[in-house]
């Protein structure tokens, strides 16, 4: 069984079309937008010609990151330049209320991808990649990066994102401790009082409109890390009695998390 | 980048390694366990010797898909047989006190393979595939339904499940609504006013001891199907304001709802 990642654009259909969000999204750098409209970047161009098969007078939701989406119908479709017309301009639903800093191990690079794809989806708003002292992988390369990049570009117009989550520079764990702005939870396996319902329910987290998460790799937190974690002010929990791999515990958590805070609210 | 569930055993490492739960564990037939202890079939053997190299004085975890676990000793291994002597028979922790039955959409190979690793390790007690109108993926091979069993087992193994789950035959969308029992959801992208947390705070679904849960396919369910599926007692519920594929909408969805339903507490 093969699972790819990349080029699932064109095979996987949109499970949840809302109103308008069926329309295919395209996040655009700033200067694509323009006071007569909108143009579109030699990628964008070819894969509505080539891949989408779009047609003049068709429409696409263009975002520009910062919360809005602008309807817009295509007005002038060539070879390798493409122009379309705003239609209207409004603001987008797909970012949940609560705002989700996921501090995720690297794994081995299908499941951190996988972790990526599908917390874009979920609605994860930054990614901080953590060299863990168990950590099978080592740091990203360039392209690697790139490719994530991709992942995380794709997800977010597919899920229909109104907002592109960051991918920052991987961090080494005493960093992402450092870093991370409270409150902020750690799965851990050898949390044995502390379930995720536990703390939810606690007024710090339940009104919180940010949250950190931090999830192991492989082979689970070494102990110093669990000292340094608790020290710095993170609260272990427990996702109960059963062994989740880490790339599911990732899933599990930030469903649920985002749920509870009323991420999934219709 | 590929993702292969089949021969994962040997590099997953357990993410929640509970007390005793870091032994392996094996599903073994009825007949294996007598009153002088356990017999492993050949299968398990092989497994034991060659892959995780254990030795006699190495202790196991046998299960009789009661519920029950046997912590048992490895008193003797040769080429073709082994045994082992139960040291301790105690309940096991792996099952979640609701019982949810996954009626999921038959979808492409891979992503009905994820859905079932994914959700054996969530808790989901019933598989059962269905042929819904819009499903791509055909009725599965025997061989399929095979590796389908193989991929529960294994996953049930790994995740610490001290029941088996059910792989129950293909049903087509009208047998799989009949069957169902009471109280069942659908997750549905055009149900615009009844999210997961009204339903689950509803009487009927936070006490239940069982739940039926129906995923669409890929290109979701008809509307002849949502139809049948409310006239027939089948709650219809969104999942918010983002777009999930639909491998991602069974596991978020029933990690939302074992959690919300009380299976996630330590």
């Amino acid at each position: 069984m093969r699972q790819n990642l990349q080029n699932t654009k064109l095979t996987l259909c949109c499970f949840y079309p809302h109103n308008g969000i069926t329309m295919h999204r395209f996040f655009l750098p700033p200067e694509c937008f323009g006071h007569d409209g909108i143009t579109l970047p030699l990628e964008v161009v070819h894969q509505i010609i080539r891949v989408l098969r779009l047609k003049t007078g068709d429409r696409i939701i263009a975002l520009d990151n910062s919360g809005f989406e602008y309807e817009a119908e295509l007005i002038s479709l060539e070879k390798d330049t493409a122009s379309a017309a705003v239609i209207q301009k409004r603001r987008g639903k797909g970012e949940p209320e609560i705002e989700v800093t996921l501090y995720q191990s690297l794994l081995k690079a299908d499941k951190f991808e996988f972790v990526l794809q599908k917390c874009v989806e979920l609605g994860v708003s930054t990614f901080v990649p953590v060299l863990s002292e168990r950590s099978v992988a080592g740091k990203p390369s360039a392209n690697r990066l790139e490719r994530w990049r991709k992942i995380i570009k794709e997800a977010a117009e597919q899920s229909g994102r109104s907002c592109l989550p960051d991918l920052m520079p991987t961090a080494t764990f005493v960093e992402a401790c450092s870093n991370a702005s409270d409150p902020g939870i750690m799965l851990w396996e050898g949390e044995i009082s502390t379930g995720l319902s536990q703390v939810l329910s606690q007024n710090k987290f339940r009104g919180t409109s940010h949250l950190s998460i931090f999830i192991g790799p492989e082979g689970s937190f070494s102990p110093n890390e669990i000292d340094l974690a608790k020290k710095m002010g993170l609260v272990t929990v427990s996702l109960g009695q059963r062994i989740l791999r880490a790339e599911t515990a990732g899933m599990a958590a930030v469903s649920v998390i985002i749920y509870a805070l009323g991420g999934f609210t219709v």
